[in-house]
């Protein structure tokens, strides 16, 4: 079997999703670097032909090129559905549910988890920032209602850990690590054990994380 | 088989999205109306033990639940593959592309048109609103993707209608018939044919379109 090929950056929070989920699957691959910046590489032709939007990662298995981190992984689970962990679940109705909080993360967890992180941690950076006031309000009342799922099931798609919790990872780790913000996740009893439990899980230990 | 249920509202474009979906598989659906508003039917305990989010729409399809419209429309293109229209794809490759521009849709087009609809016609409405310049400008940049990408297949996954055309056709008809942002599509000579294609299927016209 030829090596997947990652196109990315270990900056990237995008990247480090994919290769997390590559570590779940018992995956080889390999990782092309790409290097991001105002001129980075990902807006040289050579990479626009992979990916025209310019942004990493983008894999190539086969004879597929494949962008977009969250089609990525869902991809490498549905292929190597019998390899290392499945994180589909194991009939329609799981999966759908798998689906509804893969949705939930990337329509209502993660823009208001980077904008945070943009606010309170990238900008600064440059001297700018703030408190994004509304972000975080927002941000409680989601995981309210996650704190309530995770009372009647062990993660969020139900008692098995799937592509809906992966998912979650960057982006908590950078709101916990990077921002301080820990108490979104500490000051909630099964949203803290659910997140200690899926953060001390091989696959992302092995992955090198930003920060 | 017991008819599906979608807990919605016809104004609400997350809805009409699921009930075009239900068309092009030929699915029979009984609309249970919640009526939105800021002390709306969708904060109501009955209806947020459906759906926390309290929002629309949400299905159920014997015994499952099932919130977030992506994910509703992903579920009924599975369970119902040999019925209707197949949404998919007829194998792993076209299936990935598939995912992959539902994710383009949902990360890129989705975030810049819902904000354009919210300055240049629901804030007007009243009294506020204005031109997002930074969000027609992206969109912009989106569409000319788009538009080298359907010079080359007549869909955005490939040679089939799929769900990512689909989830394309709520909110580029509002961006249309709304906000007389015509120009964004009939500028490009493969997106307006390809708008004009998706936007004359029957499924879609059988919908009561909002506006
Ligand atoms: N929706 C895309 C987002 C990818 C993305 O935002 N990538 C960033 C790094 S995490 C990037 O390439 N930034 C460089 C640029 O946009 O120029 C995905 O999930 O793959
Ligand atoms: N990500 C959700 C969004 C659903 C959504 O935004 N629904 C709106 C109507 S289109 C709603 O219920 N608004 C009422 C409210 O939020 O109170 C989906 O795709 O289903």
């Amino acid at each position: 079997m030829a090596v997947i090929k990652v196109h990315g950056n270990r900056d990237s929070l995008a990247t480090v999703l994919v290769l997390c989920c590559l570590n779940e699957k018992e995956l080889q691959y390999e990782l092309v670097q790409v290097d991001l910046g105002p001129v980075g590489a990902q807006n040289k032709p050579q990479y626009l032909a992979l990916n025209p939007f310019g942004q990493v990662p983008t894999i190539q298995d086969g004879d597929l090129t494949l962008f977009e981190s969250r089609a990525i992984i869902k991809y490498l689970a549905n292929k190597y559905k019998g390899q290392g962990t499945d994180l589909l679940g194991n009939n329609l109705s799981e999966q759908a549910l798998v689906e509804q909080w893969c949705e939930v993360e990337g329509q209502s967890f993660y823009p208001l988890a980077s904008s945070i992180v943009y606010e309170t941690f990238v900008m600064p950076m440059s001297g700018g920032g703030g408190i994004d006031v509304a972000a975080e309000e927002k941000l409680n009342k989601v995981l309210d209602i996650y704190e309530e799922r995770l009372s009647k099931s062990k993660y969020l798609a139900g008692d098995f850990f799937s592509l809906a919790d992966l998912q979650h990872l960057p982006w908590t780790h950078y709101l916990m690590d990077a921002c301080r913000k820990d108490r979104l996740i500490t000051s909630r009893k099964h949203v803290n054990s659910w997140w200690k439990d899926i953060s001390s899980r091989r696959a992302w230990k092995m992955v090198e994380i930003p920060l």
